[in-house]
């Protein structure tokens, strides 16, 4: 596992925010807190948690093109920002939280592998922020955050599993997974995809224990930073 | 397990087509061959096969808008394509296949439930088609698809493991997942995840038992509509 | 005239929905049904009958992009769709449907020419099968289709008027009409237009005389099929 | 029939270029020459004319959405300049254009209904005129526009065939039509349409008649133009 | 300073409109009224002014591709009518036009240079002529436009400080600026921008002076027009 | 003037790259080098720079949309990225450069008023670090940069000329403007402008003096950074 550092308070104006670092992976996560929710749940007394997840142009090796310049977000964002919304959501007692909206916005500085990681793992530490801040202004009277979420990639490189691949892992590896879990070990996500290759529940089962061992050590790190 | 049939030759255009029902989903699958790749592999000798996938308006319960007519993709459409995309892949030898493109389009007629992996299951027998057109005409002369690709849904509904989930399951169950198999046991995806909910190592593993059985029973349908 | 038929109940949510085929062209239409209208009606006690149109991409002898992907309809499409929507809505009672609105889906699965005037045909059908629910259900107490709506292509092909062009003479045909029809003989729409040719009025009426004797063949079997 | 009159070289820039009024329509066409064809005739030593269609925001009796600013073009723009262009060109030899094409665009900058129309005949004026510029030049050696392309619109108001109708008798004719014809009266194209009517064989018989008169009136005016 | 000239009424339906030539540039400007005024101004009791631009495919020199066809307004486009709405915005009470929206559009018909400048030049009389209705019709009681709002383009061209460049000017300046004053003097906007060049306090003050006298003379121009 | 700080290396892919702090804003600027130029000028052998310009969505007081998401750039992104590119490009000996592009990212983290000032001061560090490798690597042998560029806002706030407006003075004040100046004190770009205010030509000279003096200290900060 690559060295993890959390700093939390990197934006001013957000509820919440962190610039969490994973390696060479860099990603400032804020979470902005509004008032009103999504029509489909208006009145349901429910709160909501999306996520919205960009990459700076350069924050690759060879410059991207700006997503808002090519008028539109490309199928890897949409897929990513649905399961950072997704795994968030799978951690948050919606009754608690009350009919209100955080938005989680994971903006990658500088990518070297699993970037869709760290911003459920950043993504998470700013909204326990946001969510401190309700809780210290009485807003919400319980902590609707019963446990951490977390995730980590893993994958089978050079014949061996291999936990938190960085770029060139990632890109050689023909079996690759994010695990993302809760801090009491339960399981929110697991998706293993073969890119070129296969393999077998046995290898899958490596791998969640590479997994678990992983997600231990970055709840560790995100209990420090929202000391 | 709800009833499965292929029909094949379903459109007299393309070079392989069926149409799958499993239940009451149905779904129009296409091969369309090109001589040609993208620009990325150009000139590397390798195939490429690639899919897209759509719903019908009145497909659901309720119309839905028409992607087109919103002018986008929406963010589950891309998912599902990507997916369908990478797992037929996963099924391919693609220096067998030689610097060609197979476009497998997936277009649900019929939803109610389980309509990605009716795609891919449908979707496999339509690239099989083209293929074997290939092969008949010597363009190729191994062929490229190794094992069949079927794709099932299982789901934790009403507390129990439930195997191909309809939609009335799939809306309700806190965890589902999509098993991505290929016809030799080889695992190609797994995707679990929880909606309101977590899980455990061990509902994965009953989960993980019941798709290899349905996916079993998918690749009998699959090479009887072949044959 | 090719050989004719009309499946309805195609798909099971839609409250009207029919298969038809004409010759090789196969198109999926429903009818589906909002208890609200668009904005520019509120209030008037008027209802409305609007048309969507779309082919599948392998529809086509070549594969065609998907507008979905392509981010918008093309010309062509929005020029059947609205050509559909006058069509039908040239039939309907719009006092007796009340402040609804039905909205007729046309999605072709096989093209081999004609599309528009089998989609105009199909939908008719799928509208009536749409407004039957409305009567039985008693939300409307008399029949807003008055007679039905049936559409027929005809055009000048090799010298000689020809009915219900298909794909090869479509293409060939130096001028071409769509004729769309009550079935009490009125006339709703007459397009006739000249693809580097030009034609008489003597020919016109050549053209009407054969679309004349096509609409009714095509009356007999929308009376049959919702019969 | 409202007044008409064509103003030639109000666009300094244009090849071709025209202020065509018809009443209170009026309408600025241009045309312009580019030495190159669209990829689907490159080679075949074929010319083409195609055209575009746009109203100025305030063109009509209240402001218009700017369709730049709403990013896209809407139906009636897309299906007005398909009808312009195919138009244009049923009066082409398009062997004698040689491999080269004219864009005529047609800016409305005051409506008062018929702007279609307008743009036809207008748009026929500025081609003409560009074409001469080839023929001074030398550049193509015969006129490759046989006869001239006008057009005019006719309908049923209050109960009676009416030529050339302005707005206010547009909105309320039940039934309308556009008929377009070569200065030697062949027919290139004719669209009757009902909106919420149906008309007859013997009506369409009556506007034909109109049409033809009015069309005459029209060529002569444009005969005077380009002199 | 190229001759101007500033026709009135030239559209019937707007409430306030002109056409400005400024030596070969011609621009449309009218003024149209709504009684709505933005969201975000709702319930101020403070009117609002906004501009729209655009130019005719052929208003250049070669065909540019239409905007409303290409999709979306280029960033030149976006800029200039920006600065048109915030420099008219600057010549108004908006609390003597009280809640209501006045919407100017500048259509380029044919560009020489100094478009933007027309534009607002030509906006400001349209945009008086429909402040002169309101105040007719006694809507409003006090004239909200105080001093005319008038802009000219200035720049440094082969040395020498020059006045109202032209388009082969303005191509060929090494620095040029827009400098948009009202009536009485006082300064509005000032862009001064070197492209491949830099310049000085100095032969800023000296384009000052340039402007300064441009501008008196399109006040009385504007004047004479609105008198 | 707020405190300035200027962070360099701060990605690790870019040729250059830095993170600039002006009190409370703070932006990350990258230099990304291509060896190839845009279309208009190949094979001129003149380089290029470019600029792109952004905001983290939650860099504001209140969350604004992502741009990538709302699927296009506002206007006000527009025009400060080609202000951006405008002004640094006025730096740049584009022949000693060579046929090569580089595109200066702005990416704002954190705004407090001044972006588009601190996005082109920081953004010369970018590209200025980018040139020098290109000289280190001897891809160029003089440096194209010929003094730095350097951009500070001004404005009359409570009837005072102020010099570098944080964000509640910028909103509050009636007349703002932008200099743009290199490091030998030649102008670049001067914009000033009135929002609901006029200025003098006096006001306008003590902005300037204001103007000169601060980026006097932020070509220091420069010099500093690059050093």
């Amino acid at each position: 596992m690559r060295p993890v550092s959390i700093e939390t308070g990197v934006v001013k104006h957000a509820e919440g925010s962190c610039l969490i670092r994973i390696g060479d992976t860099a990603v400032i996560c804020t979470a902005s807190l509004e008032e009103r929710v999504p029509p489909f749940i208006k009145g349901s007394g429910l709160g909501w948690v999306t996520a919205e997840y960009g990459m700076l142009p350069r924050s690759t090796g060879s410059r991207m093109r700006r997503e808002a310049a090519s008028g539109k977000q490309g199928g890897r964002t949409v897929e990513i920002q649905r399961l950072i919304g997704r795994s968030l959501r799978a951690g948050v007692d919606r009754v608690a939280l009350g009919e209100r909206q955080i938005t989680v916005d994971c903006d990658v500085i500088q990518a070297d592998g699993g970037t869709r990681c760290a911003s459920i793992t950043g993504g998470w530490v700013a909204l326990k922020l946001a969510v401190n801040k309700l809780l210290k202004a009485r807003a919400i009277t319980s902590d609707p955050l019963v446990s951490p979420v977390a995730a980590v990639s893993c994958g089978i490189y050079a014949g061996q599993p291999v936990l938190d691949l960085d770029y060139p892992e990632d890109s050689e590896a023909g079996v690759d997974g994010n695990f993302i879990l809760r801090g009491d070990g339960q399981l929110i996500e697991v998706q293993m995809s073969a890119e070129g290759a296969t393999f077998t529940r046995d290898q899958m089962g490596k791998l969640m224990d590479l997994a678990e061992k992983g997600v231990a050590e970055l709840v560790e790190a995100q209990k420090a930073a929202v000391a």
